[in-house]
């Protein structure tokens, strides 16, 4: 793999030009940049001289293509061995045309539509001069306090794999030498970051190897199957250590179990952050415990500048260890073609063409459709366009729609609710009512003289950007206190009330289930929100989306989610004892919402689950099929889930697990017969001593259309 | 160890009968018992035949002196061999007179008077029949929905350890032979049975290996280490496997490291209950797994009885096991003494004066003293004697504050809140106002009209006992509604409010701190409750009661607790940003009430920490001494913490640790010194392939009056 160019540079590069190499600061340190070059403020305080910068490896958050290049021009001046520099950024869901946030991608189990938002991400982003994203996020999450649950595509390990490959397609196609319009894909963040403890970010992480390796490695192993170039450390410990400094996570896990052999770049200031976590006493030994690791790159601290050549020079760190790193990343800069092609997609003209194409807020609209998930429906949706509609909610006229990770989205160009429902509507009166966490007497007033004009009132409610993302975490995780409020105001006119929510988690919905006739997810959708739901709302599209993640009843029932296991005294066994099962006096042990839950303007009909066999052996696969029904009076698409257990291994093993999935278009009366495909590789699990097989004994196998809702058949695998 | 007679009962044993003196069964089994002998109902669902019986090894739950001779007695006559039975019960915190609840008892910080407890139930125990205990429960417990908190005596490892030997201690005697006042203990639930997941009781548990050592297992061992006799399984998972089926939990950790020799036993009925977890096809699979985990007594369940010959013929069991399984219970049986004296402490008479003598039910009011916490206390407390007081609330006149574990303890018996204040009240008015989850405007009315009489107002609130202990989850650990609206409608009577609480977790206290002016956490105080609190409430007695398990501010912060890690981005540090740190936007980090908090009614000021040295080494010890000083105007009793925490570790080590206390009693303006002595080997910890070590390096340690609030100085460990 590594090319005589690569070998060449190698040799000319001294000590301190490797090192550099693998410090990634901010786009203000480079000359090349608007206001670049002036060291000053917080930045100062890193010690980087002018000359560590000339020789850095990389840039973090550099965009558009006149800015871009140059800084990549200047940089090509100043550096000595003219080493083009890798522009990385936060490419999450799209860079100037948002989609909707990734856990309403997972609520749309459309891996191509996920696919083909990742390529328009990458083109848009391509054109702007990034030649890598710090996406996918593939964390699975459990905890609705996360902030960060908005980023990850759920709490199913399948679900979130088949979106990891989808997303790493997306963003680095065939070809990233020859096709300019992708960008390397980092998957991120290793390992296990959506386990943080309480939901409170960056938190500790602790939890059993074996956990770690069913349900939390998988979707990270899927984007590394699917190629993904880079991978980034998690801020969180890893069996006590950090994993930025944690050296059987990265070196024996990733790299030579895994077979990783791409770029590991740390998160923000995570090689530094070993002094507060507690397993570095200083700067020197965060360096030489994160190179040990394995990671490459350092992200905006400076322990391998100050500390690196120190470490060699004493011969605690062997220059082997900073040559390996060195060559990976001069690597990726020659797979992306940096040596032949230093501004590769960055063009000034064709940014002007691309950017926010109509095409591409085409493709965010049907993924925004696809992503919202109906919740509950008395009948009333969808609306009628000769209804008159009182529009009620901070998020009304609001283009906070786009979510915490699009740094780059504009949210004056997002279309609103209010902009959607107009193009809908034979008369619209809209109000605030509040604003997101205050409100007045007078918002109040406003709302109830809209609705007393309306036929029918939308409530569109929610958190502000702010309230999830990174750091966005809550103990409370139900709507603003001000906003329930105004539901139960606004419950007083007696109008049927529909609630649209904009939020980045699953939200506790006292207060708001009861309270109203209909309740649509939407999530934050993205550039085009607006227009998708007002063809959702007026049933010009209809519902499709299913949730990824659980929904609790309230934050004292978190974690939880459908793939748990049975303990020794299940609530609703045969035999259960009134008090002495494993529950809450209080509340359910289910959520209010199961995974894999979503409703639409149609029904569906599921009969006659099917197995080809009774019996399996490892060398035969089984069939497994179901008819689905469109029982209803409208066209629908619905996403026909399959499930299996075991029902008894060596260790506890989950209730159910998903295996599969099929996105089923069905015309109203029309049945159709979906067929699943299971081999015995998918009824492996990891057993007391780790090793990774399957078992001989009976299986159950669930079709239907969300997890809790389901048709059984049973299965025996011989061996 | 094994004797001539052992071995001699062995060899004339038939397999049946060795297979069945590993089964316990519950009195109504046995012939002997009121109303025994008729196996029915769901007893006869075991399938146990009256042949079975006969050779039975242990009872479940017999007590009185005349029952228990009967069973015996009677057992004696039909047994070929004419081996005793063990009679084993659960005396949790007391027999008939009952002390404050475990966790009660941790917030007393005293292991003398929580050994005198278990000796005075011991001597209540014995004299009733009863020669094997099923405690002490230590589970480290950092959840306040798990129902069984109660019933542990904390959060912190080192705390719960010196419970354990407490009450082994107390339990066992020094010589069970001689000593037949005293039972057998039986630690429990190994392992981490207190980690249930979502608090929900006997739900998964999962954790890291690293923190199954470092926080779970050092009170198990610390009861093993004083010589408890048995250990009792948990119900839950460890490592994927059910504790009760998990040989490597049982036979390698259990048996070969930490060295048990004794009696195995599983929880109630938790052999069988491999089946709903998942690790056994059916009766036959569980009970080959727990006979090779090494589970001597299979509770409850017949699965041994059934299959255990069948997998020995068939060659699936090697009989060695189950002649170690018999040989550790008939020696238990020799230790006891009951091959020469069945009957052992069983005297009819005697238990006539023993049981809730005088001097017993004084050492329980002691108990309930100490273990009661001031929470709050605005200067209203103590009560005044020529106050009119009003006594408002469900646990008013109630005796249900024995707790959930008190199955041998009578309500009727228990000193209520009003009896007690009657002693030393000038007037009283007593209303209910509600009941605990129930009211009525006629209750509520009769409460202010009591209000309204009284200088000040003492509201008893709480938990109904059922709503703790096994099986009783909270997804809401606030008061019940009911009690909050009672608490703000006395409040409007504008008089001061003293909140007495009666519980047995950890709660939300919001709308309960800001509402009132002072908090009497009392838990469930047992026998001499009331008697306690007037004392308490009168100042007759001061406060020296601190908290051994967190109070959170709310359910969305669980779990909270005082040794939890530093995090990479922790809160509060010199450069922490205000968004990017590790946090919740709504609510704090820290608890309501730390670890190790509790008022009392003076004031100490502490000053003047100091280290012996600046450095040690691993042979030497180094002096920490700090001046308390009480600087009010009542004599009190100060709990002196001192914590360590190591700077830098190979792993993530926590903020603080407890490593040693002191009570400290102080007469007003005394001022003393107190000194603890640190050493190497409390310094030592898991690294990362577990070796347990100490690392040179700086520590700090500290020294307060609870985890929160404390004092600081370090040192260097050399080596």
């Amino acid at each position: 793999m590594t090319t005589n160019r690569i070998q060449s540079l190698l040799q000319q590069m001294t000590l301190e030009e490797k090192i550099a190499q693998l410090t990634q600061l901010a786009t203000p340190f480079y000359k090349g940049a608007s206001d670049g070059g002036q060291i000053t403020g917080p930045m100062a305080e890193l010690g980087i001289t002018e000359e560590v910068v000339q020789n850095t490896g990389s840039v973090l958050g550099a965009s558009g293509a006149k800015e871009v290049r140059s800084i990549q021009e200047t940089h090509l001046k100043e550096n000595r061995l003219g080493i083009p520099l890798l522009m990385m950024a936060d490419i999450v869901h799209g860079f100037k045309t948002i989609f909707p946030v990734p856990l309403a991608i997972g609520c749309s189990w459309d891996t191509e539509e996920a696919e083909r938002s990742a390529e328009i991400a990458a083109k848009e982003a391509s054109v702007s001069g990034v030649h890598v994203t710090f996406a996918p996020m593939v964390d699975l999450v459990r905890d609705p306090r996360w902030g960060r649950v908005m980023e990850s595509t759920g709490e199913d390990p399948y679900l979130n794999s088949e979106f990891a490959r989808a997303f790493v397609r997306g963003f680095q196609g065939n070809n990233m030498t020859e096709e300019t319009d992708r960008v390397a894909a980092c998957v991120k963040h290793f390992a296990a970051y959506g386990a943080a403890e309480g939901g409170r970010d960056y938190n500790t992480v602790d939890m059993s190897e074996r956990q770690l390796r069913e349900s939390y490695l998988p979707a990270y192993k899927a984007a590394l199957d699917e190629g993904c170039e880079m991978v980034m450390t998690a801020f969180n410990t890893v069996e006590g250590v950090p994993a930025t400094g944690n050296r059987w996570l990265m070196r024996d896990l990733l790299r030579e179990e895994i077979g990783f052999n791409g770029v590991l770049i740390s998160d923000w200031g995570a090689v530094k952050e070993m002094i507060p976590h507690g397993v570095a006493e200083d700067e020197k030994e965060a360096a030489r415990k994160a190179i040990e690791a394995g990671v490459d790159i350092e992200m905006m601290t400076s322990t391998y500048v100050h500390h690196v050549k120190e470490l060699v020079e004493e011969g605690s760190l062997e220059v082997s260890l900073i040559d390996e790193a060195v060559i990976r990343i001069l690597e990726l800069k020659e797979k992306l073609g940096l040596f032949e092609n230093p501004h590769r997609g960055a063009d000034v003209e064709r940014e002007q063409e691309l950017i926010m194409h109509a095409d591409h807020r085409k493709a965010a609209k049907e993924l925004a459709v696809k992503s919202s998930v109906l919740l509950k429906n008395s009948g009333i949706l969808p609306l009628k366009t000769e209804q008159k509609v009182a529009l009620i909610g901070p998020f009304a006229q609001s283009g906070d729609i786009l979510g915490p990770w699009s740094w780059q989205g504009s949210k004056e160009e997002a279309v609103q609710l209010y902009d959607g429902l107009l193009e809908k509507s034979s008369g619209i009166f809209v109000a605030k009512g509040s604003d997101i966490e205050t409100g007045s007497e007078e918002m109040l007033n406003g709302a109830l003289d809209a609705g007393e004009k309306a036929d029918v009132i939308v409530l569109a409610l929610g958190e502000h950007s702010d309230m999830s993302g990174e750091a966005g975490c809550r103990g409370d995780i139900r709507l603003p206190e001000v906003q329930l409020e105004l539901l139960s105001t606004i419950k007083q006119l007696g109008k049927p009330i529909v609630v649209v929510l904009f939020n980045g988690r699953p939200l506790d919905l006292t207060g708001v289930v009861q309270e109203c006739d209909a309740i649509v997810e939407a999530w934050y959708p993205g550039t085009e929100g607006g227009a998708a739901l007002a063809d959702l709302l007026y049933g010009d599209a209809n519902f499709s989306g299913k949730l990824s993640m659980s929904f609790p009843h309230t934050v004292g029932q978190v974690p939880v989610y459908y793939n748990n296991y049975n303990t020794g005294r299940p609530q609703g066994a045969p035999d259960a004892q009134v008090r002495y099962v494993s529950q809450y006096l209080d509340i359910p042990n289910e959520p209010l919402y199961p995974f894999g839950y979503g409703l639409s303007y149609t029904t569906y009909e599921y009969s006659g689950l099917q197995i080809s066999s009774e019996t399996m052996t490892p060398d035969e696969t089984l069939t497994i099929s179901v008819d689905v029904k469109n029982t209803g009076s409208m066209a629908g698409e619905e996403i026909v889930q399959m499930y299996v257990r075991d029902m008894a291994g060596e260790v506890i093993r989950p209730l159910k697990e998903l295996k599969d999935f099929e996105k089923l278009p069905l015309q109203p009366g029309d049945k159709k017969t979906v067929s699943f495909t299971l081999t015995e590789e998918q009824l492996r699990y990891h057993h007391i001593n780790l090793t990774y097989k399957s078992d001989a004994g009976t299986f159950t196998v669930y079709a239907g259309p969300n997890s809790r809702d389901v048709q059984s058949a049973t299965f025996t695998l011989l061996k």
